[in-house]
């Protein structure tokens, strides 16, 4: 089997251009409509897209005077697109550091059977201030919330496997519905959890939901290599790409771990033209509608310095790159600005459209040829696609940039499996607890 | 408008009976089989009942040996619901001891965006030990844990209200999405919380999911007539439930609250049958399906005092009835024994039906009988309807039951509303932190 990308719709309210809001392209009065989200993960799976996957923080992020902010929770939306779909994948963001594992492996577990098998989380720790906020806590250091969140990890895992795959009986006639020999309490004593279970609801289709991690700090990596498979990350240069790309490859051998074993989908946001002009000039378009005040306002939480309208014109200040809170995108930005020498408000311009994903202009096939190097020369095995504005960035890429890529034989022509552990080629763990089986020999 | 019944469908696993695994009616096998649930909410929708129900607890209750459980969670498959029904109500039931507010406030707002207003909160407090040992604790004392509810659900109103109804502008021209003004941090500091919000969901169609309480201790009842809008109750006798009914309604005016403002809701699991002979068959058939040891193990949990095969056909021993657990399910367990002088074996088999609430069994005539009785004699105001068996004991009693309630003036033939609110024919609370409005004087 030749190998194929693996293709993500991130969906962000009306799009990921902070601008979007604006654009007459968008409706920002759906940005709590089920129905928008609907059909972007019917568009989605028309492309034969992996999955949709959803962001998330607990807390008011943003200057929400300038964007269009305060949407909906991802599981329980997650559950209302599975309703409506049949082969998409439904990943959604949920934050080990004010969560308790119990909780999170259940929702988890109850959205893989609702959707026959789709679910996958996107595990974070929590890198903002105002969150700790919403849970009477302090924001605990980088290390400790990746301390907690292995050790999350752990439990939920084990809450997962508790239930064996073939514990439930239903021998209605002698009365026996599951053999307890196979429901197992976990037991779990730890730094940071002590959880007995088992879980309370049953071995769900694909065991565990797919693992997906998103923070590029050292750290960051670490964990991925472990635990992940995928990994969400922001890469600005093919160059870096591919750094990052042999970095999290190679580390996975120390962990017993196969280079396939992991996907590395870097974001990227297109903005789709059928002449180049013309995503030239959409792009042109959402840079206009930029508020300068929002991006100050981003960055200054990003970079840890207060910036104000007067810095606009001038060279980013000197920021410390050691920090409590989401050391890669701090150090990408940072980069970014040094590298390309650029202002303030240069780099707001830069930023707006993918917060620091990398933002492609062009046509269908100038984008499919991005995807293409990328995926070819060992710098993403796939792509989180941003849409700048949505639902019309989406059904654009949809329908334009993936008929390129299935001509180029890069992308499938139908879905293989319906579960997303089989649409991204990877295995179904089996649950910790079973006995190991004989092995059939095929004589 | 004349006074009408308010129906809830109470929906559990394959029904209500604990053996109604084994009946051939049912198919345990749907369990976690999410169009078993969009079924029964179909089903609850062409009957015009105000809501589905689904009751929850965060540990695996009672032996899974001898029944099917290890269902779905109660938000997730709610929000799956929501996308295939457009007019019923979706309650669930969330515990306020091992939950943070500002996850349960964000995911009912979602749930109430999703369901265009239909979500209902049946605020729980978590009477079993096993719950606490899924998250490291010791179950709080009964008094602790009501204390702890109340300040979560002070947190939570406060978290809904942070939105004013009219904090989005959406002026895409001038760039101004939200008046920051009408976005409020709540900055509760308590015994149990810190919270500064905003929430990061804009306010919900209902402005507050429908406030539903399920304990009936003094406590319980206290917080109730504070707080609740409906009240979920397990009661044996017409006498008993007029007590109740009446206790309730007059605890409210010392809270300044009128009588119409709470809903008693009593369960009731109607064994129908065309004719009385056909209901008791069902009732029979059920009722050789109990396993003995299954009952006991929940009893012993119940009552607090471990009992064995041996103890089957003797009455029940005594029980205190000062607890840190359940205290007025208990209560009404040995009532019921002690009143009807039942042995044990009796007794679970009174219990197995409806775990303490009602059970009767008839003809539609004689159900609908039984409930006009109990709703013109002051004993509810409406019902959940416990079905032993589902799809089809919930599929009986809206194809037979309803319309003789309907025929009788004492239920809807149409949805008076969209939302939940509307149809319970309750207010929509507004934000405390919206300025009054002057009035509007006619002249
Ligand atoms: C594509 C992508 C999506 C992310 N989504 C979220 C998110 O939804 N919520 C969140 O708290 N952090 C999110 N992050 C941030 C990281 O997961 C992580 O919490 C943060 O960057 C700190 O980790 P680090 O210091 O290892 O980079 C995302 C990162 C990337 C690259
Ligand atoms: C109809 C009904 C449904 C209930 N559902 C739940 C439930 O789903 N989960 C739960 O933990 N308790 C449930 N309870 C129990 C109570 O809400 C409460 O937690 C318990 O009875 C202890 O409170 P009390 O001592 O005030 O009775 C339910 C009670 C009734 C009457």
């Amino acid at each position: 089997m030749t190998r194929k990308l693996h293709l993500n719709a991130f969906l962000m309210g009306v799009g990921h251009h902070e601008a979007a809001w604006r654009h007459p392209r968008t409706e920002p009065a759906r940005l709590t409509d089920v129905r928008h989200y609907q059909e972007l993960a019917r568009i989605a799976e028309r492309g034969k897209l992996d999955s949709v996957f959803l962001a998330d923080g607990v807390a008011l992020h943003g200057n929400v005077r300038h964007n269009a902010l305060g949407g909906l929770e991802p599981l329980t939306l997650l559950s209302a697109l599975a309703a409506v779909t049949d082969h998409i994948g439904l990943i959604a963001t949920v934050s080990t550091t004010y969560n308790e594992p119990f909780h999170v492996a259940r929702k988890f577990a109850s959205l893989d059977h609702i959707s026959g098998g789709r679910a996958g989380w996107n595990i974070v720790t929590s890198a903002g201030e105002a969150e700790a906020r919403n849970f009477g806590l302090e924001r605990p250091a980088h290390a400790d919330r990746y301390a907690r969140a292995t050790e999350f990890l752990e439990v939920t895992r084990k809450l997962w496997d508790s239930w064996e795959d073939d514990a439930i009986v239903g021998d209605r006639v002698g009365g026996h519905y599951a053999d307890t020999g196979k429901i197992h309490a976990i037991e779990h004593a730890g730094e940071h959890f002590a959880v007995r279970g088992p879980l309370n609801t049953a071995r769900s289709p694909q065991g565990h939901p797919l693992l997906v991690q998103a923070g590029s700090s050292e750290a960051g990596k670490e964990f991925a290599a472990r635990h992940a498979e995928a990994v969400f990350t922001a890469q600005q240069t093919l160059a870096e790409g591919q750094e990052f790309y042999a970095d999290l490859k190679r580390r996975l051998a120390a962990h017993g771990r196969r280079a396939d074993e992991l996907l590395v989908l870097p974001g990227i946001s297109p903005i789709i033209g059928s002449t180049e002009r013309e995503a030239l000039r959409l792009e042109k378009e959402l840079e206009d509608l930029i508020i300068p005040a929002y991006g100050l306002a981003q960055l200054s939480t990003m970079t840890g310095i207060e910036l104000t309208e007067d810095a606009l014109d001038r060279p980013l200040p000197d920021v410390s790159v050691e920090t409590e809170g989401a050391q890669s995108r701090r150090k990408l930005v940072v980069d970014l600005a040094r590298r390309e020498g650029l202002t303030v408000r240069q780099l707001l311009g830069r930023l707006a459209g993918g917060r620091g994903h990398r933002v492609v202009a062009g046509t269908p096939e100038q984008i499919a040829d991005q995807l293409q190097e990328w995926f070819l020369n060992e710098a993403a095995d796939g792509f989180n696609i941003m849409p700048p504005i949505l639902p019309g960035g989406l059904s654009d890429f949809v329908d334009y940039v993936v008929p390129e890529l299935q001509v180029r034989g890069l992308f499938r022509y139908e879905y293989e499996a319906r579960t997303l552990r089989g649409n991204y080629g990877l295995e179904r763990p089996a649950s910790r607890y079973a006995a190991p089986r004989e092995v059939a020999v095929a004589r």
